[in-house]
C-alpha cells in the first residue's frame, strides 16, 4: 500500500488568482515525503540538518497541474518512492481531492552526497529501509 | 475551552540558521484561525475570497519568540479570540511544544470592511457566532 | 537577446540544510516572468487578477538543480519563452551565478483558459506581442 | 539618512483576497535588513549560518497594515535600527508606495546569543558598526 498524506489547502497557499500558487504544490509533496520518513522511524530534524554526514538534495522536480485547488480543500497525496541507483531514488506523487478526482501529479529525484565535498555517496541504510517500506512495485510483497 | 490546533514543523518552515524562520510563525497561527472557522461551520473558501461582500483583513500582528522550533517538532496552538468593537476583533495565540513548554505567543487584530470601498462595516453574524464559540472569557459559559 | 533578471538569494529562501529550499527556485523564475511582462508594457496586477476575462495558469513545471545557492548569492535568470499552439506557450529559464556557472534550469508551460468555464481560449494579443519581444529563436529578427 | 530598499510586490506575495498576505510583509522588511548588512560590508551567508559562533535571532516582531498592496506595486522600505542594550537592538521599518503614501510599518527586536548554549552574548563589532552606519537618531552626525 502506498503511503498517503492528507492536508488542507491554506489561505497562504493561494494567490491573487484565487487558487493555489503553482510552486506551492511541491512543498506539499515534500511534507508527504517528511511524514513518510517519520513513519519509517527516521528523525527528520537530524536527517535534514547540515551535521548528519550525508545529504540527499533534490536534483530534479516536476509537477503537472490538472485541476485548481482552493482554500479549505482537503487533498490526499499518495507517495511512490523508487530506487534508481545505489545513490539515487525518485518519488512520484499523485494528488487527489476527497471525490477521487486527480488534482496534480509530481516527481522529485534525490541524490545522496557528502555535504562537504558534494561528491556522490551510497544511500544510508535507513533510506534503503524506507524505500522498501513504501515501495509498492515489488510483487512479492 | 479554547480552540487548539496541532501542527508539525516542516523543512520548508526552517531557514539556514537551522530553526523556524521568524515570519513563518504567523502563518501557523493563521492556520489555527482557519481551522477554528471551519470548526464553527464557516466555508473558508468563500470567506477569504474577494466576492463575499465583506472582507476582514488583519490590521495588526505581533509575535514573541521564546524558544526555537525545529523540523519535525509537534506544536500546539491555542487560540483566544476577543471582540473589540462592532467591526473589530483580535486573536491571541499561545504556542506550546508537546512537553508544555511555551515556544511563542502571537496576536492578530482584524477589522471588517467593505472590500470595494474599504470603509468599516459591522462584523457578519457568522463571525459573531464564531467569537462566542471560542471565547473563554465569559464566566457565565 | 533573451530577457534577464537579477536577484539576490534571501535568508527566507534557505532551509535548515543551509541552501535554497528546492521549491523556492520556481517562484524566482516566476519573478523573471513577471518582470518580462512589465518590460513588455503589461499591467501585471490586472493580468494576474481573477477579473480579467482570461487566465493563463501554469499546467506543468520542471526544474533541475545543478549547484546549491546560498543566502546573499546574486543570481541571473535568462528567460526564453516559446509559443506552442494558439492557446499554449512555454518558458525555459537558465539560472547562473555571477561567475557564469550554471546553478539551475527550469521550465513552465502555460495554457490560456476562460477563468469561469476553465475551457481553452486563444492567447490574448498582449501575450502574443510579449512572446515576440523575448523570442530569440526567430533567426530573421 | 536612513537605509532604504525598493522592492516589487510579486504574485506569490498575494493571496486569494487579491492583496499581499499579511505575514509576507515581515520577510520584505527582513530583505531590507539583509541589504543594509551587505551595504555595511557584512557577509550575510556566514552571518546567518549556524557556524558563526554568534546568532542574533529575532525575539519580537510586530506589523501594522495601513493600505493593501497589489501584485506589481513598487514599495520603498526605510529602515531605522536602534541599539537597546549591549546584547539587543531593534529595527523600525516604514513602508511607502511611490506616491509617498504609507502602506505599513513594522518592528523587529533582535537579541545576540551563543548558538549552542543560547545564552545572551555581547553584540559583535560588525553589528555595532552597522548600528552606527544607519542610526539616524544621533544628532551629532
Amino acid at each position: 500500500m502506498p503511503f498517503s498524506y492528507t492536508r488542507t489547502i491554506r489561505f497562504q497557499d493561494t494567490d491573487a488568482a484565487g487558487v493555489v500558487y503553482f510552486a506551492n504544490v511541491l512543498p506539499m509533496c515534500h511534507e508527504a515525503y517528511e511524514e513518510s520518513l517519520v513513519a519509517s522511524g527516521i528523525n527528520i530534524r537530524s536527517f535534514f540538518s547540515t551535521n548528519s554526514g550525508v545529504a540527499i538534495p533534490i536534483i530534479h522536480a516536476s509537477v503537472d497541474f490538472l485541476r485548481p485547488m482552493f482554500c479549505g480543500d482537503k487533498i490526499i497525496i499518495y507517495l511512490f518512492p523508487k530506487s534508481l541507483t545505489s545513490n539515487k531514488f525518485e518519488i512520484e506523487y499523485q494528488i487527489f481531492d476527497t471525490k477521487q478526482q486527480q488534482l496534480a501529479k509530481a516527481m522529485t529525484r534525490h541524490a545522496c552526497i557528502d555535504p562537504t565535498s558534494r561528491s556522490r555517496k551510497e544511500l544510508p541504510t535507513d533510506i534503503i529501509d524506507w524505500l522498501q517500506d513504501w515501495n509498492d512495485l515489488d510483487a512479492t510483497k
